[in-house]
């Protein structure tokens, strides 16, 4: 109906496969899904960050932030990466990569060890963000990945912080999940031998907090912490 | 003395640093004692494995296995980097990654917020792995780095699953250690600020066993799964 208002566009449920997300092998355990890759991206906060220098591959790990379908990375404007983005025309090609152990996978055979995992890879390339606003709020989103709900109880950063931190942002485009779920997949002449077969989950969690020697008088731990 | 027998060789306590292996921020961080290297890798089972591929970094979650000074990952035959390091000549130039988090650190400042944390970044060429002895070594530490004493246990790889399996061999050469320890680095000015400041340690350990639904008659859990 003309003049009708269009309701705000959604991004479609799924990324869209291209020749580098779709894996050669086991094309079965890759999805991509938008939902699932959120929420495997959104339960680390530690990622591995793939460049290119001098033609040869460098893996390094670091801190990231989700904000809807950017990804941002941050470090010294002194780093390696950074000043390499910064630099770049136009940017920098990166993959990043974020992975979840969810247990190992004994079978009785050699061959079939495995282990259950949820992994996100991103390819694309990292741009420099020079505007002052989505950089606080990359930083923001960089705390929160750490601790939900933290940035709104600290002291922000400050000029002379921003100018020391670069930002690197990175567009959720060209995405895939692989995952492996389930149980053990012995070969059937396999399941009379005498092996312990099964699985070891793997739990991961947070200890208790040590606070700082030098808290102010009075400062109780956060809801944020205690609810964890 | 000539004619005295020479005692065994050791590999030097440290690895020699390269221009690659020295970072250009936070050098206080890096470490390239053997040791150091050896423990952070022995503690996990998983890395992360970057490649170049038409120009791009890939980074890929991988299993790996340590024997002495060499790295061994695995994968089929057609998966993509295993395919490219057989073709490549003289190998695939790789970076292989190691990460533990140990700890989130709350600063009063987001400046200061970061991670305790401990990782290997290790560069060189992997090539695929041809003698067949060297090769079930190479599997079998790629089992034991999931589960120390499995490979004891389990049917071993038949002529048909070994053919099916390529194994990539990486030298512990350009190697270094990168780790932060310690509490929170707040700016004195910061100090009297209300906001809770601190460590949250992160925990991970083993959930129990779930043994598969075919075990046969009588196959008791093992020593090795129950002792961790």
């Amino acid at each position: 109906m003309p003049g009708t208002a269009q309701p705000p566009s959604q991004p479609p449920p799924a990324y869209t496969p291209t020749d580098r997300t779709v894996p050669t092998r086991s094309a079965d355990r890759a999805s991509y899904d938008r939902e699932l890759v959120h929420a495997i991206l959104d339960e680390a906060c530690v990622c591995h960050l793939g460049f290119v220098r001098d033609g040869a591959p460098v893996v390094l790990p670091t801190l990231y932030g989700r904000v809807g379908e950017r990804l941002y990375v941050h470090g010294s404007t002194g780093s390696r990466p950074l000043r390499m983005a910064g630099a770049a025309d136009p940017g920098l090609p990166v993959c990043l990569t974020v992975t979840h152990v969810d247990a190992l996978v004994l079978a009785r055979s050699a061959f079939h060890h495995s282990i259950n995992y949820r992994s996100v890879v991103v390819h694309g390339t990292a741009y420099d963000v020079t505007d002052p606003g989505e950089k606080r709020a990359a930083l923001d989103a960089l705390v929160d990945q750490v601790v939900p709900g933290r940035s709104a109880d600290m002291r922000g950063a400050n000029k002379k912080e921003l100018a020391a931190t670069a930002v690197l942002r990175l567009d959720l485009d060209e995405v895939s999940a692989k995952l492996r779920t389930g149980g053990v997949n012995d070969d059937p002449e396999d399941l009379s031998l005498p092996h312990w077969a099964g699985l070891v989950p793997l739990v991961r969690g947070y200890g208790t907090p040590v606070p700082d020697p030098d808290l102010a008088p009075g400062t109780r731990l956060p809801d944020y912490l205690t609810a964890r």
